[in-house]
């Protein structure tokens, strides 16, 4: 698909000469993201600010055109690849931190700084903003926004809708609209802050944020627990997470992640490990080590062998070592893994993971988990070889079961990765038709020429 | 307004016999909240449960007829007075506790509980749920859910719409959604959940709420914090926000506060005091002393008086007793006072105070402000003769100025008693245009025959 001139001469006029890229060459990095989908979008705009933005989406309103907007791509669901053309705006150079208010706990900035940039401003001034993605230093803020971005310290702080308290966007009809208040409490209006987060750009195209920071904590000890099998360490995540002391990640790894770094890694881990928590406690160095000794208490269920709280930094680093030579392994036996985002209820892990196990025996596809067990968010990757397609068939048709199974535990097919076009034709089985009708109905107010990320996040309409 | 004899009995057949009230003097008691306002209802139903409600929304689908949620009545706005007639639908039997789930940290319950219920429920487990507003022993889960009620523990642990997983309700069309997850974490479909609390029973009629519960904590002291002027008591609440011990109560009252108090009570306070914080600290009891000297610390700011930490149960009391001795004293002056709810960024609340004080004095009222500072949230009482028709009078001005001042701090007019009635033609002066338009199209979305609760929440559209 190739730009018509005359469009071309408004998009210029409309985005400036310097922000409009239309060689297909110049086009082609903007169109993939973490899922590994690409397609070619027919121009890529650099987003300079709000006005600019705004001018733009008229534009598109006007003329029909799919409009897609894309911070770093590292998003794990195709949400940002323009399957059906149109324009892709990128967020790279729209990076200013508009204001940091410490006496407030505010930072306001424009969607294209990174979440690392915004750690380290915040830390400046002894704040963090909660959400802690694996790819932070790469991936932007717009990103978070876009996919309610979460991460370990979730489970204790919040994901980015726990963490925003207003929004100033651009409608799909190329108007202006601001949500939510500077305060951190708010009741005028309907929320449309947390309706925007987690709507993958297909509501409006968000221009500032307004992030609610939290005060760092003094300190930090880390616990590693052990367990014959994925039941008693399900029973102790429930244990820990009734008692006052939130950990700030607790993190989990099944026994065939256990079984593959012992083989691929030096890491030491006792025999006869089923499962294995990480635990993270924060808060005053005072009362730290009861608070942890309190967890450590809470995590020793019946088939626990052994919890271990770390005495120095460099035991710290010798219990992650563990957790950390997972990725690698990962890497090593399957590259081109697929990697999914479950979650159910916490009592519900062992019924989850028993279920894996059979449909791993079923389907002949080695599955590994691991996640925030915190949150009952599993991380379920089954490590196929793309290039063998008895196994991507099996794959697909394990998937299926593995989202099935999820459901009937009262979960939800995705915790923290979102949707976008991966799982987009598996969501009327999680939402109902009344409720999906009325989110496009929506959708449809917000962006009614359907161009802001079209075929994205919502299953199309029946019939 | 009488009910039509052949729409009586198809409520009859819709509702149950035994539900529905359709006597004037039956039905009066059903029309007022805590606002004052009050107006008659055509007809009164009973809840019973989820089919019975869909039947009924249904039938005023059809019909066009307003119909109206109500809990206890306890609502300060007025949003669920019948000002446009139609039918009141009180939840007051729809108590069930549908589920305990302590494993998940999680309750499901019908609307029509009480907030004191399910915290004696959650209790039992070790849990509570954090809204925790002055009325908890009376008013229902469906109002929290209706205003995203808060109290003083939101500071710490969030208002209504942080504590709700997922919602099961009823549209205006009569259709069943359900909204959100059982998990803590989910990212699928836009979020209603939190689009739904919040929006005083004009989007859709809720039959269910799945609440995320929170551990007790262990223990907890109690400071209080005397300041010669707001400026400093001010500071203090920043500098106690930016360290890590976050308390669980941070309430505020100011200098006319404290001289009330002193003239209507034994109450003992330090001379020349201009504020006051009282503070609460929750966690492990190991620990907590330290937490707490962390937060007196930051508490003696520049203009500090005295900073006094609880040493007994009996002490807690006598702290505790200046603030308490507050409601009864503005009782007995002004028995009719105006209670209102404006929320701004915790640095501006000199200002905020500063223009109160300059207000009360343009129009001869008695300002007195006191609440929860850890949010900027203040409830600013004129305490004026209703009486009066002068004293009124200046009271309407003097509230006109209030909200512009607080809008003009960046704050909001309403912290968590939400909008209702009492502030429904203020709205467009704090939600832009194009917002509000949005927001009225969703509103048509859930409900295209406006019936659910009209007139409230959103401004009349103009023109």
């Amino acid at each position: 698909m190739s730009i018509d001139p005359a469009f071309r001469k408004r998009l210029i006029q409309a985005s400036g000469a310097d922000n409009v890229l239309t060689e297909p060459s110049d086009c082609w990095p903007y169109g993939y993201d973490n899922s590994r989908r690409q397609a070619l979008p027919e121009a890529v705009v650099m987003a300079t600010d709000h006005a600019q933005i705004q001018r733009l989406v008229e534009l598109c309103h006007q003329e029909k055109i799919p409009l897609i907007a894309r911070g770093r791509g590292t998003g794990t669901t195709g949400a940002t690849v323009p399957v059906h053309g149109g324009i892709v705006l990128s967020m790279e150079r729209m990076t200013r931190l508009i204001k940091m208010d410490p006496a407030n706990r505010v930072m306001v900035v424009e969607p294209g700084i990174t979440n690392q940039q915004v750690q380290d401003a915040a830390k400046e001034h002894g704040f963090f903003w909660s959400p802690d993605p694996t790819s932070a230093a790469f991936c932007t803020v717009g990103g978070n926004l876009a996919y309610n971005s979460a991460g370990p310290r979730t489970v204790k702080y919040g994901a980015t809708r726990d963490n925003v308290l207003g929004l100033r966007a651009v409608t799909g009809e190329g108007r202006e609209i601001r949500t939510g208040v500077y305060t951190t409490k708010g009741v005028v209006g309907y929320d449309l802050t947390r309706l925007l987060i987690g709507s993958e750009g297909t509501l409006a195209v968000i221009t500032e944020a307004t992030l609610k920071l939290t005060p760092l904590p003094e300190a930090k000890l880390t616990l590693q627990a052990v367990y014959r099998d994925i039941g008693s360490a399900a029973a102790a995540v429930s244990a820990i997470m009734a008692q006052p002391v939130i950990p700030c990640a607790l993190e989990f790894i099944d026994g065939q992640a256990i079984e593959m770094i012992r083989n691929y890694s030096q890491a030491e881990l006792p025999e006869g490990a089923g499962a294995m928590l990480m635990i993270e406690v924060d808060g005053l160095e005072a009362g730290l080590e009861q608070a942890a000794e309190r967890v450590a208490a809470a995590a020793r269920t019946a088939g626990v062998i052994d919890v271990t709280l770390a005495q120095s930094e460099a035991e710290v680093q010798r219990l992650w070592q563990t957790r950390k030579a997972l990725s690698p392994a990962l890497r090593n036996i399957a590259p081109k893994k697929i990697n999914e985002d479950v979650v159910v209820p916490v009592s519900e892990m062992p019924a989850l993971i028993g279920g894996l196990e059979q449909l791993a025996q079923k389907y002949a596809i080695t599955i590994v988990n691991f996640g925030h067990a915190g949150n009952g968010n599993i991380h379920v990757n089954l490590l196929i070889d793309p290039d063998d397609p008895q196994q991507m068939e099996n794959a697909d048709h394990c998937l299926d079961e593995v989202f099935t199974l999820v459901l009937r535990l009262n979960g939800s097919i995705s915790g923290e990765h979102g949707v976008g076009l991966e799982k987009r034709d598996f969501v009327a089985r999680e939402i109902d038709a009344a409720t999906l009708e009325l989110m496009r109905r929506i959708k449809a107010q917000f962006d009614p020429h359907n161009i802001l990320n079209p075929g994205k996040t919502l299953p199309p309409a029946p019939g």
